[in-house]
């Protein structure tokens, strides 16, 4: 576990660089990044590039043990070059180019911004390239999926539609471009949207441009990648992956890369509803699922954010160490922090950093270096990986779709993913966040939720998977679509109804409403969590014909209807849950379905209280995180078996002040305790 | 009553098209829509016509005794004309081309597009103007006004300027363009509003372009009509109104149709607060008010809506027969549900229609059915009129004035007439909802609210009601200003003062702040509504001179004076009711109105209950319904008199179900039963 | 002390002149603002002048003995200027001409509109400079700082930065401009802020275009000045100032003009959160403070206001007279009220006058006659000023700063300075607000809110004012940039880190949370403020080292830690406080600044009571003016003395109805009166 930080040589004076590098030596940082909006001192001319300030800084930093990654520095090109070349820039929804002077304003498919990438790109990696120093590129930074509508861009949409269908016969099909007269007689009809209602527009020709628009930034991924590759064999490549609007597929993004980074930036404030899932543990969960194994977090909170927006809360005490635990928890190999020190210019100088504009080493610097000890002591966990048995799929096709048509007021994709994720966290069972398109095994509970668009694959693998004995959790939404976002005219869940023994006779999308239900089945353990039970969002109302009713609504006119159920398919079982439960709930659903499928859970695990387990060679390290404000404790079989005497009081109860992490050593067999 | 469906042959595979012919005949269906959006499909490319698929499915729908309605297809003009001819498509505010790709984006104006129109349209009606099933066209798809602002339409709105003006003298004057040196010097000055602040703009210049805009879009239906006519001299020919933000005069836009029709699409959740008015009874009332004769339904709420915006719930039990029940009770003869089928493809997808995507029958088609058969019994409704003696008055006028210049926050010009029809209503009171220019022979108590923008004509036929024995209710902001949006230097009610025995001595713009009041004046009957009776929104202190006090302000500086006041005038009488009534209060004020012009009223309707009668040859249907989601019971004598023993208990009591409509029949003289 | 108004003698009958002149004189009237907005009357085309319309109205009034100030007018260039010099239109921040038809479109950089107005100010001047009724020019309207972004402009302010830097080195070392690489390589790479992101640019960049578009606009107003003066030597020459969104920096902009003038228009409603400070007070300081002498109010509040929003409430009685005798308790020797008449025609019809369209004398108009006969009996005020010993610092750069980087959610500059205004206010001391580079020479106290940005002159003012024995105020956010807002590399205050004795160790931008405090200091008076006091929006961790602890937080991390502080500094004393305190502990704290710092305060002045003193000869006006909506009572030394028998009640105790100004006088050397 290697931790490091963010830093910017070029926006500082030389007289700084050396007390910096001291300074990260004496706090144990490992690693730096550098270089990935530097363009413009690298080429401050058309041609004329100069490293030197760059060797410079490499080598201070290579001299104190402290490798480098550098960042190629294509987001934000060289203000001659938008001059000298504006075709260069991104043009908008109405075909127009940008204002340029913020950053990542360049059209990714422009072929002279590419061939500008080629030369900078090759400049620098042929420098490093015998550095042992130099350890990496990250690709650009925090790519978008590209929305650009400038001609080029538009001529590659129109490819990649010809590309795909052929014919404008089949594109009309695939897109249902009957309805309001939208069957095109030619590709040169074939636009990206432009325009401000794009609600409005075919959403099988949107979903269409977002595969399009997602593949367009993975090509430009590819392209860099390609060049590196073919000029330092060995060199690590990854870019940093954020949750933006406009994101890409992660799966494909990272699909030719070495590993996974992240850029992490957990809340400050924490929210005070019960309802509202503010973890990180999902988005590192999700990380680490894109390659299903380790990953970097290449930016890490590292103190108030701000500068765009009005300044945010300061970090909390615990959090700089805690979070950065809570992400190695989750399987991070490597943490950088961003930044350094915090820009006293530019745009970001309110997106602190670990040292004030001050100058004065603080609160957040010391327990980075806290931090950086404690990781030292774990040299150990570097090879260690996690295994669950519980996976939550993913599918950017779903987020894309979500996007085009929001279902019901409120209702989003993201959320119903963390909503199981957070379920089982609530047992203390680890859960991989995975790519539908997986393969499952090994894992004895699959969730599925809201599965919008679905094509033959995923039906054929969740089929398998519940066939072989899996147990399988579908949700509303699930089957609506075939792959071309249009409705499949069957009952829902259509493509799944075979394996559910129940189906949807009607649905009413609530929005933020909430109902009323009661739980039904066996094995729920807490009747009392009835009272105050309660849906919100979307209500399937369900007819089952076999199936065992888990959940029923209990007023409005599906009073005594199924709102949930549970059905046996094959060696497996295939769960329905066609609302959206309130996290208590959903708390006492995930723990029945681990036990129907033999997995194990943990008691007395306080809300916010997260348990993941990282395991090498028969060893184990049982990390416990209380990712709350409040002093929490806990109390079960696995505390008092490995804490007892040492990281527990004497009965075994493990006590975490906010934001701590607390690691518990043990054999790997003793795995299952309860 | 005739029940039908809207319907999209060119949506569905050809194997479906007689399982839903089949099924609609056996449902009942009577009547289909067709075509409104199938110009690509009809015209696939350049003059090359295909109607070879809609004749199969006009034979379909014949073969079974099913009419047809076709649409002209000029909403969706195919891809390859917005291709081939940009001219057609409509410029925004900036006067740039809108984005293309969702629907009605053609200029109404264009040259080349209303050729393009003619020669669709000379095909379709040339093809069926002797197919006797095809009984009717819908003129292009719900039309507003023109706001078009390409360079054809600016000429366009100048024309209309200088035709209606001469000169730029009566121009300047007309619009007072001497503020901020806004006087023009030519009419090539003349412009659209451009731009993004209209609420800055000129509001007699802002009214004449609402005028012109409304005028253009009637242009162009009368465009098609004439054509239409000149090519089928029987065909039924009208066109879809819907309440949208840019609404055309419906008065001019339906003066040259056979009949109005309205797409109608009431709410599925109903509003907790009392004082919200979310009854479609206001919208059928207006709608059978256009022409002072009863109309069609060409679009009525199937199932929960959604596309766009988020899928909101479903129709609660009930509501897909009884809001239809409803139509025909205000006088729809016609009622064609919005849709068959819901869509698979396109945008619309989740505004569902009769049959879910499940292509399972449900509990919304079942309803479908119950109602099909229940207007089979009421056949004998055909040629039933409905005949009222309370009108208020609308104008468009006042519509597009309010929305230049909203005159106090959250005072909108729909919702003043709404709760004047909401005020009589419940006391079983039918209102006419009337043009503001039309006749008013007949009518014993005429509303006219809110009449910011007067005209000559209007000040002349209101005096003559009331003198000639009406009684005339005028309210806050009325006689504001002249024709041209100038504010009249009289004090107010200006030109109606002499009628109101009251004057206007000062205004309180208060918005969404409530004001206690008192009622004053005999014959309210509930002493006890004083309590909680308040005003909000426009507080008018008025200064009687000889009118009767009814209401008086019992806050703030005006504590203790007028705030609403009658007065004889002629043989008739003049209310001025100077601030907005919380909604019990005007259910007072309308019953004490009612009882002073010898109006029948009904006792102990709840609110939410809606009594209308039909009426034919000596016969009344007398409808009862429950516009709420509680069953409710009315007992009166005119229940007693007609239903007791039959659809009342034994008692006479009335019981409705949530959204039932019950209907008792009564010889025309017993007409006046309180 | 005089009384005026606006008039639009073009907008109104020749018939009405007469009666509104006479009316004027028989009000008490004595000057007439006229023609700011005339240019189309007076250059109907181009090049033909007609005055003669002008010239009636002001002998009009020149024979009754009213005073007539003229406004150049050119904020509305005449339609055939627009069409026929389209050049002359500002460009929006996408570099397009804007859509014209509003008012104050015109680029005041244009060389072809600067011609024009040339032409029409020499007109105007050589025409009436030897009318004596003519006595001054208002130079266009309601300027603001100048953003157009046309290429004339975008060329202009790249001369400003060529200006101010020479270099484009230079440029980007001032700007930091190597952050994301930005750096320019040549000065045609500089543009005006174009694009919709702005509060992603570079700050740095920013706040020196804001300084361009302020000085921009100066230039115009400049340039206009040196016109009026060369045509006539005597007249005065003034602009309308407003506080907009994009206000340019009052002290440039009134530097060559004769005196400020205002246009004033206080609330109507009152808020009902007593944390909200709402009174105009400040604005009035303000303008005071720009030229540090007395000032006019160009228009002022005269009845509802509305037109382009809904229209507001009306004006409470005693709102019309006491906002104007408020307006001259804080220095205003001139008040003309707009307007007139409520205009008829146009987008601001509903922008009351004091006399509405009913051409009805009433209530407000009665208050504006009480008004001008109280201003008669009040003539000796004439020449009288106001000397205060405490000043609260504004500075535009603050003010441009914080709204490029909003410092956290919900805190703006402009009401920090207005909570220490009220803090001082509310102990009926009297309170200077001063350009933050002006000479501090007399001042007991000097108050520096959030100074976020600094440079050399302030620093070492505000050092020389603490040396020889003021007492500064300093708070949270001040010293944390330089000139070019780049932040300082230093512990905070930084620059004043020396006087206050304390550092802050960390900072929590909390937003519109709230903390606990708890007053530590001595000299509070109220020890049960405590138990409602409490911080929000930020807090400074303060880290003493010799500092008096005057406020500590108690609660979050930083518990006990010191949010405000006070330290000796040369002879005098050095404050900080690092949070924003709520209303009642502002008081408290400003009562105990004043009690140190030996400036007389005032006892039981109720909360909304305002104390003001104009000061001539030896003698003192001494003002209590209710800004409340409740009768309110003042009883101290000072009523008690001046007042009993008269103005107050036999025990000194003076009431004030709402809105009502008492006046009275005393001998200058009994000021310290407690």
């Amino acid at each position: 576990m290697k931790i490091g930080v963010d830093y910017y040589p070029e926006q500082w004076d030389r007289a700084l660089w050396k007390e910096d590098a001291d300074n990260m030596k004496k706090a144990g940082v490992k690693i730096v990044r550098m270089a990935e909006f530097a363009w413009g001192r690298l080429e401050p001319a058309e041609g004329e590039f100069d490293f030197s300030w760059l060797d410079e800084a490499v080598a201070l930093f290579a001299e104190r043990g402290i490798e480098v990654f550098l960042g190629t520095p294509t987001n934000c090109p060289p203000q001659w070059m938008f001059e000298k070349y504006p075709e260069i820039i991104q043009a908008d929804q109405g075909g127009n180019r940008i204002s340029i002077g913020i950053r990542g304003h360049r059209c990714l498919n422009s072929p002279v911004f590419r061939e500008k990438c080629r030369l900078i790109i090759t400049e620098m990696v042929s420098r490093y390239r015998d550095n042992p120093w130099v350890v990496g590129y990250q690709i650009d930074n925090e790519l978008e999926a590209n929305y650009c509508c400038c001609p080029v861009c538009a001529e590659r949409f129109r490819e990649f539609v010809r590309g795909k269908y052929g014919t404008v016969e089949k594109v009309n099909r695939a897109y249902g471009n009957v309805v309001w007269s939208g069957e095109y007689s030619d590709f040169s009809q074939i636009n990206p949207p432009f325009g401000s209602f794009r609600t409005w527009l075919n959403p099988s020709y949107m979903l269409d441009f977002n595969r399009y628009a997602s593949e367009s930034t993975v090509d430009y991924v590819e392209f860099q990648r390609k060049l590196i590759r073919s000029l330092d064999e060995d060199a690590l490549i990854t870019t940093n992956g954020w949750l933006c609007e406009n994101m890409p597929d992660f799966y494909d993004l990272f699909a030719g890369l070495d590993f996974v980074s992240y850029d992490n930036y957990p809340a400050t404030v924490l929210p005070e509803e019960e309802e509202t899932l503010y973890s990180h543990a999902f988005h590192l969960d999700f990380m680490r699922g894109i390659k299903r194994k380790n990953f970097w977090i290449m930016e890490q909170l590292s103190g108030g954010l701000g500068s765009w927006t009005p300044m945010q809360p300061t970090p909390r005490p615990g959090m700089i160490k805690g979070y950065a635990m809570q992400a190695a928890a989750h399987g991070a190999d490597a943490i950088l922090h961003f930044r350094w020190r915090t820009a006293a210019a530019g745009a970001e100088m309110f997106w602190h950093g670990l040292i004030d504009h001050s100058n004065v080493p603080g609160r957040r610097l010391e327990e980075f270096c806290d931090l950086c000890r404690e990781a030292e002591q774990l040299k150990e966990l570097q090879g260690s990986v996690i295994r669950n048995q519980v996976a939550v799929l993913y599918s950017s096709e779903q987020e894309y779709a979500f996007k085009i048509q929001p279902q019901a007021e409120g209702m989003h994709y993201f959320t119903q993913l963390k909503a199981w994720h957070d379920a089982f966290t609530a047992q203390g069972i680890g859960v991989d966040i995975i790519d539908w398109h997986s393969p499952l095994q090994g894992y004895k509970i699959v969730v599925a939720p809201t599965l919008l668009v679905t094509d033959e694959k995923i039906v054929k693998n969740l089929h398998a998977f519940a066939r072989e004995g899996g147990h399988l959790v579908l949700t509303n939404r699930c089957g609506v679509k075939g792959e071309n976002n249009q409705c499949i005219m069957a009952p829902l869940p259509t493509v799944f109804a075979d394996m559910t023994g129940a189906e949807v006779r009607e649905y009413d999308p609530i929005g933020t409403a909430r109902k009323k239900i009661r739980l039904t089945g066996d094995g729920w353990g807490q009747e009392d969590a009835d009272k105050e039970a309660f849906c919100t969002l979307w209500c399937d109302i369900l007819e089952p014909h076999g199936a065992e009713v888990l959940v029923e609504y209990v007023e409005d006119f599906y009073e005594g209807e199924a709102a949930a159920t549970v059905n046996p398919y094959g060696s497996g079982l295939a769960y329905y849950v066609g609302t959206v439960l309130n996290r208590r709930t959903m708390h006492l659903l995930a723990r029945s379905i681990a036990e129907r499928a033999d997995v194990a859970y943990y008691e007395n695990i306080p809300v916010g209280v997260e348990r993941t387990v990282r395991e090498k060679d028969g060893r184990q390290w049982v990390f416990y995180f209380n990712n709350t404000e409040k002093r929490q404790s806990v109390k079960n079989e696995e505390t008092r078996r490995l804490a007892a005497g040492k990281a527990a009081a004497s009965d075994g109860a493990l006590t975490l002040e906010p934001f701590e992490m607390k690691i518990l050593q043990a054999e790997a067999e003793g795995r299952k305790v309860i």
